[in-house]
């Protein structure tokens, strides 16, 4: 676990607002969970890779309770109790902190923060276009460049596994292999021949071209008829996704995510600078109904806030926005104090950034102090102008300073 | 714990905004920590009632950490760590969860939000009224009324205490007492009949008028030298307060609060309808040398976001926002799809909060569904339209619509 400072939880806060506003113009509602929730919920449906690496312990009333490793078992929770009667679609948003127990590597650590967005009720491809559509816009609104976003479907690896009569803890750890790129461990574990060939064949079909490879997994997969519907699913999503504008670079027909509960579309999204995904999501159908809910069909993402924060910095995006003009007050003695806050209330309260002087310095040092810290201007509280109604105003980068009514103080310092 | 919905999260977010906005005005620096710490770290000084509450485990690596009861620990040990060579005044701001184990009550929880403001650097009675006008700024920039704040002075009661030559534990135990108002019990801890006599008394002094009350503390501590400049002290900031028209209510000679580290003045902010504090704060100038660091006065305030929001509830304060047009854009058939997507997406880089149908549903129902849910306007996409480059703009409340071209789609939904 870390601390972020300086320019970097500015950088942090920046893609957390935008997260906020991105929910807004999609029209997602914002919820917040517990930190702290069952490790029953949490580990109902997260797949075994998740489980293990959870930060579990006991409650002073010795529930067993654990650190949410993501959002979407919470929402899951939420969804099939408290607002199991809300009509559909259901477009939640919630941000926060998410803890994993992994070795930290760089974009990776044991506390890190995720942008969820889940839309609930609706099988349809325009679901699952909106869920993608929707990190494409937070991304582009950042000012990142050049990512991409990687595409694959559940289904078709589910539908093979299934008509081969594959049991659902092999089909798991099947995946599992698959998600780490560990095909050989993966492929051992087909319990025939034929199946075995077939996840080899489908492993190897090509995947330059999005559309193509769509079509040649809907011709490979011909009489696994699920797997089928699951490959023209993809290409429905993709259609509606490449006619957006929005940068799909590939369609991996063997493509699986750590989370068991996936059972459609699956996608990642990455930029050439770093290794791990900025984030990543998919169609989960039947979590709801695990949880005691209703069957509700759902798809989402988890945006992976400290690796975009990461991103950003590695492709030196323009800043999130730009600093405001920063002014020191100070009265030139004791009895000028009061006078002196009254002004740098008066200042705040039309939005200027004021620091009051509270270290009891001289007004050189002071001064000083404020210019190595590149400070804007200084405001000098004296009572000669404060007869006037005025006061002193030093710009500390020109090196000029005039005496201005305290009425045109605002505007001399906005302008 | 508990989950935050609806307008309850909205008010949330509306009132972390805005402390994020008011530390932004003050020139506070924004810096996250993470939830869990080592259990060595939250429990130096926080005190006994504090310990005795926090939710502790073991982590993988069979360390013994917890998560944060509040933030000042975390930041003091940036200060004495990281941030050690950063130049003074240091104004620092956190916020997020954290969590102790109480007894759920109206506006307590066990994981709660805080809001924290510290200002390192300075020993000054200007750095005391900073982070009380502070949080006078941030509750009145919310619209909340009639709120008020209670000050006190650790130094008073401990200077009294150390020239009576009462160990610190003991102290502690007073001071835990006072805090919960068990006077009885405090002053059974009270090592001798001058010493209990003493405190006796100051429970008695008048507290009608602040400057009263002060003044009769620093007549009735006369002798006892530390409690003396405490009573000054607080009379100084006392007066930068209502100088700058801070609605002061009340001073408390035998004011304490639950954590051990405060040296100096302490304070909470009240509104009649609740009984729980708003938030409070203190001046703890020796905190950061306990953790290491060069000696460094600091003073600070931890604003409770969760009994903020209630309070705003309660008084049924203005909406913290006008909630923002919501458009809803659907097709007329599968072909349109498409365009419906780039036209949700036009709308929304220029601001429009857009729904974009996602059920598949006949359009009447989707009409209907959009009317409950009090959406504004749909915009339906159709072939013949399209063709002029136009669409049907529906007022829903209204109940009218029009064709209106594309280019001029944005500017009739925002007049």
């Amino acid at each position: 676990m870390r601390d972020l400072l300086g320019s970097e939880a500015q950088a942090f806060t920046g893609v957390l607002g935008k997260a906020r506003e991105t929910a807004a113009l999609y029209g997602y509602q914002e919820v917040i969970t517990p930190v702290v929730e069952s490790l029953e919920l949490l580990s109902a449906k997260s797949g075994e890779e998740i489980r293990q690496r959870m930060f579990i312990f006991k409650d002073l009333g010795e529930r067993s309770v654990a650190l949410r490793p993501e959002f979407t078992a919470s929402i899951a929770r939420l969804v099939s109790t408290t607002m199991k009667n809300d009509p559909k679609p259901l477009r939640l948003f919630s941000v926060g902190s998410v803890y994993r127990y992994d070795e930290p590597q760089r974009g990776r650590y044991r506390e890190f923060w995720q942008a969820n967005y889940e839309l609930m009720g609706s099988t349809r491809p325009e679901a699952d276009a909106e869920i993608i559509l929707l990190t494409n816009s937070f991304l582009g609104s950042l000012g990142l460049r050049s990512y991409e976003f990687k595409l694959g479907h559940v289904g078709v690896l589910r539908g093979i596994l299934n008509q081969e009569n594959v049991e659902e803890t092999t089909q798991n750890a099947i995946l599992q292999h698959m998600d780490k790129k560990e095909y050989a461990e993966a492929f051992k574990l087909a319990p025939s021949d034929k199946c075995r060939t077939m996840l080899e064949g489908l492993l190897k079909l090509q995947r330059d071209n999005c559309f193509e490879t769509v079509e040649k997994v809907k011709q490979y997969v011909s009489g696994y008829e699920k797997a089928e519907a699951a490959a023209a699913n993809l290409c429905d999503i993709l259609t509606l996704l490449t006619g957006s504008g929005c940068p799909v670079r590939m369609v991996d027909p063997v493509f699986a995510r750590g989370l068991e509960y996936y059972t459609g579309m699956i996608f990642e999204v990455y930029i050439p600078q770093l290794e791990v995904a900025l984030g990543g999501g998919g169609r989960y159908d039947r979590l709801i109904e695990l949880f005691g809910g209703e069957p509700t069909p759902a798809v989402g993402v988890a945006e992976g806030i400290d690796r975009i924060a990461l991103a950003l910095q590695e492709q030196k995006a323009a800043v999130l926005s730009k600093p405001a003009r920063r002014v020191l007050v100070l009265a030139v003695n004791e009895s000028l104090k009061v006078e002196a806050l009254k002004i740098a209330h008066l200042l705040r309260s039309s939005e200027v950034v004021v620091e009051f002087e509270v270290m009891g310095r001289k007004m050189t040092k002071a001064l000083e102090d404020a210019d190595k810290r590149k400070i804007d201007y200084a405001i000098i509280i004296g009572d000669r102008e404060l007869k006037e109604g005025a006061v002193m105003l030093k710009n500390l980068a020109k090196r000029d300073q005039a005496i201005v009514k305290v009425k045109q103080l605002i505007e001399k310092i906005k302008n």
